[in-house]
């Protein structure tokens, strides 16, 4: 439960711009776990770098607005949300693009080993990544669920998210750590649906390398640039299959060979999306500004969302663990045709999405969800089920 | 030469927003080449993206603003730029990762052979790509100039630029082509310094995978997604590394394995930056609208742009081909000190760029720069050399 000196869900509301329901009012947005709201801040900071930037000052803006330096800059922000310290984050890339990185990387790291051990639930495309990484490199795919993980002296690599994209469970990020290094394997996380929902704690934890989208509860925009993490202590062995030019140690030097830049700077790749990425620069103030509120309590705003939900919801199948230790930043529950009801629901002013095969998933995304907004979802989700 | 019925160069010139000089006036910006000057559709584009599509509709964006489709449908209105038939062509991601993709698929065309054959002088980002799908697929590269490239027997690929990014010389694809097919090779060729300074007939010519960038000639925006193109012909065996969730036919189905999306869709990874994939498509409208000059007459008014300068130049060593046929939208001289030179022409209000060990390139983006410009360059540099 939040503290007593815990900010109320949404109380950044007006940080933000809401989606609108079909009668023109603000929606009851719940879809933050897929696409955040969109922070007005971001939509200045995107103005300001078309109108000031680009416009004005083109190609100059590489040195002159600090473009070059972004994605470092970015990564050092989304690492301190992330428990990282500075110095061991990139900013850019897709999710996909940048796992693909981290998994060839982290195989790298364990020469001599030959299995790759990766979720069997995992969100789709890191398992298919998993599944050509391995054909690219030798490694040998075997997947299970992450608590039934058993690395052992032939595991080069462990990769598992911190949250299940479809159940919301939380998975113990520290136990599959401890049972990875026991077995001298390297962890792989994708933090999609923790980075911003909750705190976690890259560093404290041990974790390897860790990838991540921003465009959930970082509300950076439609397909906003991804983030990668390595911890430091691998930074010198760390040998990344995409050597762009901008990972280069001298970038303008256009040498023969490509010569890692130092540390995670290796981990660039191509010209970043500029503009995608000064979105998203504007709406990480949401959580880094002075006056954000801390992860600490953004989570517990967002479990109270969650236990509010729960208290009103119908008898449903609720997939998602009702304790708060296992518990991601949305809740799912199984229902007959979660198209249907999806699109139901949005017709009465509340966006959710579906998962197949019959999963509803709500996202409590607490800087503009409300209580009475997760109140009025299992009022209307009620009221569908009849 | 132009014909009489040629647009005059600078022809769209109202169409964009210039960088400023230090004088507060409207630039010589001859840096087209590198990033291109802001169209004024490009921010209203990204700003109806900002305000009518991501705040009001949020993720349901996805499908009711076309956000899903747009990397097929901005594929399309590139590859009508560079000779593509539809279906061919899709956009996202940095030309770095669009290289890495297209060439561990193009290898995947030509099992049994192991040669990679690289321009040596290739943009380096394609040099050190080349060096890593190489070493992670087991192919030897070779590295020469592509007039001197001999594709043999044991040639799976053959990598080429269609204009050295360098010296502006514009090789001749059909020659390649010809070559590489002779001897059972597929060929890939990057159009980042040709796209939208000249016709491309990728389809007539034979060229089996492509990639660009959109961020010069196409003027989309720093760091705006790259595009890939591959022929047809190959699209049954296309297999293709980046195994994203997007790229799957059935992308929401969430299925266990990774099925290719039919086509040259199967060549989407992540999510897409869409911010800036709308500035790009507002960008386009200066090739592609109903009034918009054909690629024929933009390179017409290109060529007279180089025509002009290396009339008025002085006596300096030019590397650039001065025969028509074998130029590129730029012109490169070779100077000493090419980067103090180029920050004394900026501090005059000409921007240019520098790139080692000695040359100044002058970029002639037909839509913006006028013959004026082209003018005024040759003259700055010619009272810097005194």
């Amino acid at each position: 439960m939040p503290s007593s000196s815990s900010p109320e869900p949404g109380f950044a509301r007006d940080r933000f711009v809401l989606p609108r329901a079909p009668d023109g009012s603000d929606a009851v947005y719940l879809a933050g776990n897929s696409l955040g709201a969109q922070p007005r801040a971001a939509r200045d900071a995107l103005l300001a770098a078309v109108d000031d930037q680009w416009a004005r000052v083109g190609v100059a803006g590489w040195e002159d607005c600090g473009w070059w330096a972004t994605p470092r800059r970015l990564g050092d922000r989304v690492g301190a949300l992330v428990g990282a310290a500075p110095g061991q984050t990139v900013v850019g890339d897709s999710t996909s693009v940048q796992l693909f990185g981290a998994l060839v990387a982290a195989g790298r790291l364990r020469p001599g080993r030959a299995t790759l051990l990766s979720d069997a639930g995992h969100f789709p495309t890191d398992r298919y990544l998993a599944s050509s990484v391995a054909r690219l490199t030798g490694l040998r795919l075997v997947t299970s669920s992450p608590p039934a993980m058993v690395p052992d002296a032939d595991t080069a690599v462990v990769a598992v998210p911190a949250v299940d994209f479809r159940t919301g469970e939380r998975w113990d990020l520290a136990a599959i750590v401890e049972r990875a290094h026991a077995a001298g394997a390297v962890v792989v996380a994708d933090l999609s649906h923790a980075v911003g929902a909750m705190p976690v704690a890259l560093d404290a934890l041990g974790v390897d390398l860790a990838v991540g989208c921003t465009y959930k509860y970082l509300n950076g925009g439609p397909g906003a640039p991804a983030f990668a993490y390595v911890a430091a202590r691998h930074h010198d062995a760390l040998d990344p299959p995409l050597t762009g030019w901008t990972g280069h140690a001298d970038p303008f030097g256009m040498t023969e060979a490509w010569t890692p830049a130092p540390g995670v700077g290796r981990l660039r790749v191509g010209t970043p999306p500029m503009l995608s990425m000064l979105a998203l620069d504007g709406a990480l103030g949401v959580f880094d500004d002075p006056d954000a509120a801390d992860l600490a309590d953004v989570r517990a705003a967002s479990l109270a969302l969650g236990d509010a939900f729960l208290a009103a919801l119908p008898a449903v199948d609720v997939v998602t663990p009702r304790e708060h230790d296992w518990r991601g930043g949305h809740v799912a529950v199984r229902v007959p045709d979660a198209e249907g009801l999806c699109a139901a629901l949005a017709r009465r002013g509340v966006v959710v999405d579906a998962r197949p095969p019959d999963l509803l998933r709500f996202g409590f995304a607490a800087p503009y969800v409300t209580l009475d907004d997760a109140r009025t979802a299992a009022r209307e989700l009620s009221a569908l089920l009849g």
